[in-house]
């Protein structure tokens, strides 16, 4: 039986509310991803990785709306891009909330394939403390939770949007949308950069936001030609271990 | 070739902006849709209908971010519904409006699945008259496009939400997702209605909105065990060539 | 005795809230009618239909405070046009509401006399099921009510805004603020159009909004030097017994 | 010739951009005004003002759209009062400036006869400094201009709300709304207030806003049964001489 | 011990909801005072003032948190300043007194130092009656409070920001933080004011607000050089004896 | 001469426009602290920072206006917190950063003390991308830009708000607020946490965002008794040298 929302009809949807205590929202961004992964990459990997999360709950977990359009303004130089500002993002996602909340959900658990949501998620869970404080928010990155394995691959100085641990989810999970032909590496080491561009990427200090065009010229960090699916898979596969203890251990709790 | 950019790099969304001057947005609702029919009805028949309108404009045309959520405050009494107040909804479309303008295109239409939706559109395009003067913002409903089809099957007094037409258009495009043994006819006579449910149906009077418990005890207008998908797919034909058409005057205009 | 709340004191207001359950609100927009009428010709028509409900339903009803400027975003080109934006129109409406829901009314109708504020009163509807779902909350056009009487006359293909229909409103309800000495026909044709006009007016397909000084190089719809007082009072008559009978079973519901 | 561009058409208006170069804006309030003066009163007396302002000015102002509701929450315990919060009483002024400054206008002037409109006035006018540098935006309140004048008729101790001076204005200005057999002395007194009330009375320290019926059991303040019409005209004629006065020195500055 | 929160710990705090009934805010302005005052002196005054007052008042008030910068838009012009919308600083204060609120203060006074925060607190004091009806909001300005010990002193025709009486007070506030030796004369009199000047300074009549450099080419009112800090600790005294008694008289009511 | 903008006349500000191209922004919180530390901790220590900070970079960079309050939603449990919501503290960081820009300030970084703002700070930092493009916008925390410092001296298993590092940072730099004889453990081990607490503090997983008295029944994360002054000199130190060094290559990029 189907496990999302979308594909529900009320009556089953109504019984989720009782058999379901976790609402998984998948959320994306609709950006430029270089010259070989497509504009849908992040929504299509939080996508995937919701799909296997809930199906290894038992029936205790849904999924409920997307959240197909986040926080891409660093993007908005490269065509096709579509951002959401930062209070709109919000308030779309504390509307889903309110709409889960009213039906009786109180552990909610957004899992974004794109870090430019992470900010205005942790916003939201701040303002949710004092608007709902009888609920439960969380959010999740993808690819963070997976840094033991993607360090495993000896990326590049400089690796990260649609470079090779990005770009091996694509070829594991959507390959028909991966154009690896087309592939070209981007920016790879600091030394490229200029001297904006290094303070942007330096850790260890404050923290300096650039759009991206400042970044890499084809709006890659990393080389994705490097990318592969074995490797891809392995990073999904931890991304939805740890996502999915984490839910198990939010039922009991 | 794909014609949605969320499947499109950043390369061939550079090129649409070029060959593609119309982008159509799908917009549907998360919403009941009685026993039979799933939340994401609205959204399905939406983007079932803009990708055979866009199949037939030769490259034209583009389609891009979906707005999944909807404006559905009268089905929040029923499980699932999930709802955008009208000021978070216009802000999700202005802001979609604002990344695809910044890219170059001037020309947008919404497809809506969800009548609920039509009145914040078109306040959107109200107000985009004074904030984007040279841009052309359309919109269009589904079903009412092709009434004279839906009129053919002479449907009940009463017949609308998860109805004849609304099923039978399931039926044509994702049988999959219906749920025929479990159809039971909802609201289909005037009769039937209290008398703030009548006036709240009455034509040619002032206008009552109210919240669809009120209107029905399964979320049903009309009886959908009736439709059939052959009737469905002439519906849905008449309303690709009405968009179509709509969208090739456009193209010269 | 006035019907007015405006004209009341505090004293008689107490005394309305329980002796007239149904609050009427006229809404007009302060905007270019052609050369002949002047910019309040929707508030007008507006507060004259509301007297006339008002005056037929021994003393049910009272006359809350008025809405004088509406959303006319395509008006604006034409000087003397002021306009409200959606969001700040709605929020009047909101606040009055809630005023008058403070005292006790529960039953709403705002007459509006101009078109462009029919997205935005049903948007504001929609938002007042989730926020106020004890009220009742109604809205009507005017000359849409009596389209029967409209068309009797015959208008051209084209009729509309400061046309035939509205001109003649005025001329039964306030001729001294009309100049029929300086009237002229407006656009009368679909030929008169270009191709993005034609587009606008099309009936059956989607919804294009455009400015009106690409409808019409006077503003006008029609030909307003055929109105005439007579049938003005006819489609003033239709309106008002529409609108009365719905708040007499309103009133019952 | 009417100088309301309400009852002008955009022909008018058109030549009244040249001609007339200062905008007049009638600010009221819909509040209670005690058992003898109607909800309307500020906004009646207003509008007065600014008829007998405008035509004293010689074709060289107009009068724009009115706002019949004001910023009334300390009225809103007593029946009929309908009030805008700051924000949205500053968003309608702030829009009917908007359009009037595209039709190109630069000096306006609010003219309220409800102080508790003054701060939210005074707050637009800060916010304009920035967003429209090159408008001139006035506002003046009415008796307060006439302070000498109101004085001369030695007011109790306490007087304002609804007292001698506005009632005598209404006697004046419009005395089929003025019901004198009902009046009845409001609070007139300081040691008719308990300690919060003559807190928010004391002058020369801080300030502090009471809802009216901590400050008087019939919404009155002073004693309407001693105004007299002609007191009330000799205010009303203090006030008019001051705003034409200054309006003449506007239009030269 | 401290009477300011910032300094307490959150044991203090606890103690002081219970002991301390008031809550003092300071609020101050980030903008130009002229050649020889600093950008902070609005704020110094009214923490100086806040300070004196509290250590008056037996351990019965608290200091909360300060508003440093203010609505300053008519400073902008001069380098340095920094000014709030008055929307935005109404939101801080809002939630300033939502936090105060929450832990059990009813009774909160901001003293500020700058009258260009005047009419949002105000605002902000209206809008409270609606949300908060049973919190007391008061607040002060410091200079006019002590309008008889500045008239003492014969200042010019005009007088006023950075003039006599502002720098006295920072004379005896905080000389070291006053330039005497850079001091220059700002406009002294009317007619060193163009026609627009004039008309803003009128008294009696409408209010026009202009931004300071169409007042004072070196944003000064009034002659600073004739400042003397015997008679600015005058000055404090009068406003923090006034503030004071308001504060005792408050605690009784 | 001082580096503080609050302390320099408009004179002073108009010459560091040129002279001191970066501008530092002191953010903090009003916030409990546990038994020994006071509310305003984050303050105190992001001013010393930016104090020293600016010290050492030969006049190129001055303090602007202060951030007294935060996003503390987390501690409003505990008395005498006060916070901003999300988009109230937005709001004041962008109004900040426009007067500054107005001035020709274009590299502006907010040293925050508090990091319940940072997601706020990323946020503002992404909209400013779109809305002020040519503005380079940085923020920074504190104390984990000596995490390297911290982690020497061996803190419990839990440690973080008002524990070993925040205390010894205090000890330093504002002994006079530190009461140490107050001071208590705070939770230490994550075997002292609730299932849910657990999950707030896992790392490597979702973020689960909770209320502080859910984590600790004195609000304190560790043991502040074993914080000692000169570790926090030492921390202070790191933190001072990083940002010192991240500014000094800002100002040549």
């Amino acid at each position: 039986m189907t496990r999302r929302l979308a594909e529900m009809t009320t009556v089953e949807a109504a019984a989720a509310v009782v058999d379901s205590p976790v609402v998984l929202l998948p959320a994306g961004a609709f950006e430029q991803h270089g010259p070989g992964l497509p504009l849908a990459t992040d929504l299509v990997r939080a996508e995937a990785v919701t799909d296997r999360v809930v199906a290894r709950l038992d029936g205790r977990a849904v999924i409920g709306p997307a959240l197909p359009v986040g926080v891409s303004p660093h993007h908005l130089a490269f065509a096709g891009t579509v951002s959401l500002s930062t209070a709109t993002f919000a308030a779309v996602v504390r509307e889903y909330v309110d709409g889960l909340y009213r039906h009786g959900w109180r552990k909610i658990l957004v899992v974004t394939g794109h870090g430019g949501n992470d900010a205005t998620l942790t916003a939201v869970a701040q303002d949710l403390l004092v608007t709902r404080p009888d609920l439960q928010f969380a959010w999740s990155p993808l690819t963070p939770l997976a840094a033991d394995v993607v360090a495993s691959a000896e990326p590049p100085e400089i690796s990260g949007h649609s470079g090779e641990a990005e770009t091996a989810q694509m070829l594991a999970l959507a390959p028909e949308l991966v154009h690896t032909d087309r592939m070209a590496a981007g920016t790879t080491r600091l030394s490229e950069l200029d001297a904006l561009g290094e303070l942007a990427r330096r850790r260890g200090g404050p923290k300096l936001t650039l759009s991206y065009e400042r970044l890499s010229g084809n709006g890659v960090l990393g080389d994705p030609r490097r990318a592969d699916p074995e490797h891809g898979e392995a990073i999904v596969e931890a991304i939805v271990t740890r996502i999915t203890d984490f839910v198990r251990a939010w039922l009991k709790a």
